[in-house]
């Protein structure tokens, strides 16, 4: 899928975790990952919003919680959820394919959001060993 | 990209369109389209919500509101934009980075969806002439 050029630079995941800008792109990701998900599970097509709790819930259990400031909120949390999956997405570390396939596998969303954040956590640990 | 199997045989174009769980997802698969299209136009990511008005302009504009019941809704217009566009993904009559390119060329927001309903349109009669 092109995505073009749209990646600046990250210093680190912190950095990539806060972004605002990927936090908007990735809201509209993550619900239609998490759409396609559902319709594969239900058999027909569907629309669902995720939730910023679910996703907030996602990066504590994830994690990821600790890569980022003490005082910030679950507004924050969740948006640093939806900043990561497009980041990967952008990256070509997790496609959307991927990423809907290991949505799928979990019935309970917070679990299932845990796993797809720690497989894109661990490839991009990877990839930056690689370097 | 694999969708899994969740489209349902339609008899015609107007069941497309007037297909509410299609809408529902298309909701979602709008945004991303229309975000990441926003998101090369400005080379940063962003994340942008298609407002209803503008695709149901755009289903005035492209001709297809000629398929559709007389008395009707700007909301039910604007779901038929989205079932269709959410159709021909699934469908895979028009691929997801296709799209993204069809909306990126134009400016105006309308205009874009109008070519890409349009487009849509001409490509899914094609295919049920080959049948």
């Amino acid at each position: 899928m092109s995505k073009g050029p749209v990646l600046k630079e990250y210093k680190n995941l912190e950095e990539i975790l806060l972004d605002k800008n990927l936090a908007g792109l990735g809201d509209a990701y993550v619900n239609l990952l998490y759409s396609l998900a559902a319709s594969q599970r239900s058999g027909y097509p569907t629309g669902v919003k995720v939730n910023n709790r679910i996703l907030a819930e996602a990066v504590r259990k994830s994690g990821l919680r600790k890569l980022l400031p003490r005082r910030i909120d679950r507004h924050v949390l969740g948006n640093a959820a939806e900043a990561l999956i497009a980041f990967a997405w952008l990256a070509d570390t997790v496609t959307f394919e991927d990423s809907v396939e290991i949505l799928s596998e979990k019935q309970d969303s917070v679990e299932a959001f845990t796993v797809l954040l720690r497989e894109i956590w661990e490839r991009l640990d990877k990839r930056d060993e690689q370097r």
